[in-house]
C-alpha cells in the first residue's frame, strides 16, 4: 500500500503533437496530431521532452544519404537524440520505473541476442530498429521505447544537455575508444569546430587525457582551443602536403597516433591517413554523401610499410552510451546548442542545408 | 680451464663464396669470392648453410618493387632467410655462444630503441638494415649479424625447414595474430596454395585454431585441403559477386572474421572487403607491384556500417618469429620446398620470373 | 496462410513432471507433478528433453556450498544445464521460435542492462535468476525462459551433448580465454581428468591450440590424453616442489603461460603460481567448499617480481555459450557422460557424492 | 669537417666522488674516489648530475628487503634514479650521442633479446643488472651505461624532476596501465599522500584521466587532493568495513574499477580487494618487508563470484619510462622534492629510516 502510494503516475492525454517529414525528398515537416500508443511488452511509453536535431536527420528527409537503403515515407517521424520521461510500463517492462528519465539513440531497439549485440556491437544489431527512419523517431511528445534499451540520463545532467550526447556524443567516444591512442598520445580530430569534432575535441582531451590536434577553418579556431585542442591548424593555409608536415612537427617528427575524421568529406579521407604514425589507426566516423568513393591513399604497399590501420566506427554502444554521459554529467564535455520549440524544425533544417548553423539545435517538445 | 676445453671453435677462412646482383634490373646473378670480416663489437659472425629464395628478392634485384626506395647497386648480396651457425663472437657479444645456430630474417638489423622498436614493431625500425638491400644478404656463406637480434633455431628444426620460417612463416603469423580472429573464427586465405598462402593456412589451421577457407587457382586444391583448409574456393570458378556469397554462406551467413591477402594483386584487394562479417579486418600482407591502387571498396560509409577494419602488417617482430619456429619444430608447419646449389641461384630466379615455381627454394651455401 | 500452415505447434499437456529437493541439506530428490505455467512477456515455455547432472547442483541442495547467500528451500526444482525446444511463445517472444531447440544455464535470466551485462559479464548480473537455486531448475519437463537468453543449439549436436556445454564446456572456455594464453602457449589444467578438467584440456587442445600439461592422479592418465594433453602429470609421484619444477622443465624452463585451477580444492590453488611463467595467469574456476582459505602463496612481493595474475572466472557469458557449443557441434570437445532417467536422479547424487561418479550424467527428460 | 667541429667533447678527469655503502645492514655511507672507467662495446660513460634517493635504496643498504636474493657487499655504490649527460662513447655505441643527456633506471641493463624483454617486460629480463645493487649505481659522478637501455630525458625536463621519475614514476604509470582501468572509471590509491601514491594519483588523474580516490592518513589530504584526487579517505576515520562501504559510496554503489597498492604494508593488501567492483583489479606494487604473507581476502570462491583480477607489476618498461617522462615534461606530473648534496646521504637515510621524510630526496652529484 505504502509503495503504492508513493508511485509516481502521468496523466496521459489522448492525443499529442509530432512532427512529420511530409514530403521527404524535400525539406518540409509539419507538426500533426497522433492517437497516444499504450506500450507493449517490453516496452515503455516516454513523455519526450528534448531532441537533438542532427545532419542525418536531415540525410534521412532529403533522401540523399546513400547509406540508408530504402526512400523515406511520407508521415515518417524524425529524430534520434531524445530525452524524456518514463510515463508508463508495458507488461514485463520492469528494467526501469515509471518517472525515469530515459533516452532514446539513434538505435532504438537492439536485440541484445545476435552476434554484434553479444559482442557490444548494438550499432550493427541484425534486428535493430533505427529511431526516425522506419521506426517512429524522437520529434515528438510521445514514444515507446524497448525497457532495457532506453537509456539512463543521470541526474545532474540537464535533459537538453543530454541530448546530443546520445547520438554525436556517444558516436566520437565510440571512435575515440576504436582508435587504441592511449592516454598521452596524439590524436587528429578532423572537423574539430564542427558537431561532431567540438565533442570529439573535449571526450578527447578533457575526457580521456589524449593530446588533440584539431584541424578546421580559421574562423574555428578558438572554439577548437576552448574545446581542449593543444594545437589548431587552420585548413586553409597549408596544402595536402605541408599539412601532413605540420601535424609530424607537431608531434616530434612521428605523426599522431590516431586521426579520427569526423567530416563527411573524401576530401578529409584523402589526407588523414598522412597525418599517422607507424602503427597509427584512422577512425572512419563522417560519411560522405553522394557517389562512393575509396580512401584516396589506402595502398596496401603503404599500409604494410607504416603498419597502419583503419577502421570504421558506428555509433557506439549502450555502455559507451552511458559512459559519455557521466561525462557530461561531470562537465567534461558540453555541447554548444540553443533550443528551439518543435514547431521550427523546418527552419531549423533550411538553415543547416544552407550551412549557416552554429552549434547543435535542440528542440523543446514541451 | 674445462670450460675452455669444451668451448667450441671454427676454423675461419680467409675467404668465403657469395652470391652478387651484378646487373641490378636483370636477372642475373654471380658468384663471388669475398674475404671474411671480423665481428665487430656487438657482432657475430654467422657461417651460414642455408638460405631461403622469396619474391622479395627477385623485387630487389629487377629493382621493380616500388616499396623500396632507392636502387639496388650492383655487388648487392641478396637473400634475408639465412640459418647458420656462430663462428665467431665480436666484443660484447655475450648474447650468444659459438656453436649456436641462428636465423638471420629480412631485418636484419633492429636497433631495439626507436619508438616502434619498443613497441615490439620491429619491422618499422627507424634503424633497421635490409639483409640483402643497402646491406649485405644470406646467399652468401659467411654474414656478421647482431648478437642480440640473431634468431635461435629450435635444436629440432633442420636449417632448410627453418630458413623460409624467418621471413614467410613469420610474416603471415604476424598477419594472422594481427588480424585479431580469434581460436574458432573463419579467416579467408587469399593466394592460399602460394609461398605465403601455404604457410599462412597451416598456421592459421594447426597452429592457431582457425577456420580457413583458401582461396586460389583449382591446380592448387588438394595442397590448400592438406595444408589445412577446412574450405577451398576456387577462384576461377566465381565472379567477384559470387565469390562473395559463397564465402558468406561457408560462414553461416555471416562473413569471415579476418581476411588475409597474400598475393600481391591490387584484385585480390578489391574484393576483400566482400568476405569479411561485421568488425572483421582486413590484413594486408602481399604487396602489389606497379602503381600504387588504393583498396579498391574502402569506402568510408560501408566501412562505418560493417564497422570493418583495415591493417597493414610488415615482416613480423622477433618474438613471432621464435613462436613460429617452434611450431615448425613441432611440426604444425612445413613449408614445401627444394634445395638448390648456390650456383643455381640465376636459375632459381628465372623460373621464379615465369611463375613456373613450385613451393620455395632454399639454397645450401655449404 | 501458407505461413501459419508450416508453423510448427505443440500440444502441451495440463501437468508434467519435476524433480524437486524435498529436504534440502541432503541428497533426496522426489518427482512430482505439476501444472504446465504459461509464458508471460518476454518468456517461452521449453520443452526439456536433457538436463546435465552437475556438481553444483548438489552443492545447492546439501546446503553445503559457502558461495550462497541463503539456505535452498523444500520443493526447489534443481538443474542447470536444460535442452529442450520452445513449445509456446509468451508475448513480445520474438527472438526465437516455436520449435526451435534452445539451451538453459545456471543463469536463467541476465537483464541485459546493468553494468556487468553492458560488459559481457552475464555471469555477474545484477539482476540475474539462477536455474535451480530460487528458481525453478532444469529437472522438470517444462520450464519458462527468456526468449532473448535461451541459448541457441546448433543442428548437428545431439541435445545429450550439447547439455554438459550449458555449465561445465562454457565454464572452462571462458576460464581459458581469461587467461590470455595465446595459441601455441603451454597451459597448465589442474584437475584434468574430473569433469570440468576433461573439457578445458579437449578445449585448451583442439579449440584453441594451447599446449595443454594435465595434472591429475594417475587413473587418469589416459582419458587426460585422449582429450588432448600433450604432457600428463601423475600428482601422486610429485610433491609440490618437484611437480613445479617438472612443470618448469617441460616448458622448456619457464613454467606455463596459464594455469587453469578447475578442482574445489584449496590445496590446488596452493601450488598453482608456482606453475607460473613470468606474467602468466591463474585462473580460479574450481570454488573449494568449507571455510574459505586465501590462495596460499599469493605474495605480493612474488607476485611483484614475476608479475603474475591472478583472475577470477564465473561461468561465462552467452557469446562464449554460443561458441563452444559451435566447437562441440564441430567435434572438437564432448563430454564422457551416460544417460539416466529422471527417477534415477537421487541415486546419481549418492553416486556422486561417495566419489564414484566416472565423466558426466545427463538427465532423460522425455 | 664541419660535423666535427660542432660535435662536444667533455674533458673526463682521472677519477671522481661515489657514495659507497661501507657497512651494509646499518644505515651508513661513505664518499670514496675512485678511478674513472672507460666504456666497454655498447656502453656509454654519463656524468651523473642528479639522483633520486628511493625507500629501495635503504632496503639494499640495510639488507632488509626480502625481495633481494643475496646480501648487500661493503663497497656498493647505491642509487637506481641517476640523470646525466652523455660523456663518451664505447666502441658499437652509436644509439646516442656525446652531450645526450640521459636517465638510468632500477633495470641498468636488460638484454633486449630474452623472453620477457621480447614481451616488454624489461623489469623481468633474465639478464638483468640491478643499478645499485650488485652492479654500480647512481650516487656516484660518473656511471657506464648500455647506449641502447639508457633512458632519454625530453629538453624541457629539470634533471632533478626527471629523476625520481625514473623509478617512481615509471613505476606507478605502470601499475596504472596494468590495471585495464579506463580513463573515466575509478581507480583507489592506497597510500596515495606516499612517495609512490603521490605520483599515481597525478599520473592516473591528470595524465589518464582516471577518476581517483585517494586513501592515506588525514594529515596527507590536501597534498593528495592538489595531486588530482576527486575524493580523499582519512584511512584514521575508517574501520575496514565501513572504508569499503564508502568506496562503494563514492562510486555509485559499484566498487572501484582498479586500486593500486602503493604502500608496502600486507594490512593495505588485506582490505584491498574489498574496495573492488565486479571485474576489478588490484595492482599489487608495494612490496611489504618482514615475512610473505599472502594477501588476506585471496578467497577463490569470492574471486569467481565477483570476476576480480590481482595482478603484479614490476618497475615497468622502457617505453613506459619514456611516456612518463613525457608526462612529467609537460607539467602533468611532478613530485614533491628537495635536493641534497651527495656528502649529507648518510642522513637522508636516517631522516628516511625515522619516518620524518617528506617527499622525495634528489642528491645533487656535481
Amino acid at each position: 500500500m505504502a509503495a503504492e502510494a508513493t508511485q509516481k503516475t502521468f496523466d496521459i492525454p489522448k492525443t499529442y503533437k509530432a512532427a512529420v517529414y511530409d514530403k521527404p525528398g524535400t525539406i518540409s515537416t509539419r507538426i500533426v496530431e497522433l492517437n497516444t500508443p499504450d506500450p507493449g511488452p517490453g516496452d515503455v511509453l516516454v513523455r519526450l521532452t528534448h531532441s537533438g536535431v542532427c545532419h542525418s536527420d536531415m540525410g534521412v528527409m532529403e533522401n540523399s544519404w546513400r547509406g540508408l537503403p530504402y526512400p523515406t515515407q511520407p508521415g515518417q517521424i524524425g529524430g534520434h537524440e531524445g530525452v524524456g520521461v518514463v510515463h508508463k510500463l508495458g507488461p514485463g517492462s520492469d528494467r526501469v520505473k515509471v518517472g525515469d528519465r530515459v533516452g532514446i539513440k539513434w538505435i532504438a531497439y537492439a536485440c541484445g541476442a545476435c552476434p554484434p549485440c553479444l559482442e557490444g556491437r548494438d550499432g550493427v544489431c541484425f534486428n535493430q530498429k533505427i529511431s526516425g527512419y522506419y521506426h517512429p523517431g524522437t520529434f515528438q511528445q510521445y514514444a515507446l521505447a524497448p525497457a532495457n534499451y532506453v537509456t539512463p540520463i543521470p541526474d545532474s545532467l540537464s535533459s537538453e544537455d543530454a541530448a546530443p550526447m546520445l547520438c554525436a556524443g556517444v558516436t566520437t567516444y565510440s571512435a575515440l575508444r576504436k582508435s587504441d591512442a592511449k592516454s598521452g598520445q596524439w590524436a587528429v580530430i578532423v572537423g574539430a569546430g564542427g558537431g561532431l569534432g567540438h565533442l570529439a575535441t573535449q571526450i578527447g582531451s578533457r575526457g580521456m587525457a589524449m593530446r588533440i590536434i584539431g584541424i578546421d577553418h580559421g574562423s574555428k579556431e578558438s572554439l577548437v582551443k576552448e574545446c581542449g585542442a593543444e594545437v589548431f591548424l587552420d585548413i586553409t593555409k597549408f596544402d595536402d602536403k605541408t599539412l601532413a608536415e605540420e601535424v609530424k612537427k607537431v608531434t616530434g617528427g612521428l605523426g599522431a597516433s590516431a586521426v579520427i575524421v569526423c567530416t563527411a568529406s573524401n576530401n578529409a579521407y584523402a589526407q588523414a591517413l598522412d597525418f599517422l604514425r607507424f602503427g597509427g589507426t584512422l577512425v572512419c566516423v563522417g560519411m560522405p554523401e553522394g557517389d562512393m568513393v575509396p580512401i584516396a591513399k589506402a595502398f596496401p604497399a603503404m599500409m604494410v610499410a607504416m603498419e597502419h590501420n583503419i577502421k570504421g566506427s558506428a555509433v557506439g554502444n549502450q555502455r559507451e552510451a552511458i559512459e559519455v554521459l557521466e561525462m557530461a554529467a561531470r562537465g567534461v564535455v558540453k555541447t554548444r546548442l540553443r533550443i528551439e520549440k518543435m514547431e521550427k524544425l523546418t527552419e531549423v533544417f533550411q538553415e543547416m542545408s544552407e550551412g549557416k548553423m552554429q552549434g547543435r539545435v535542440v528542440l523543446d517538445l514541451q
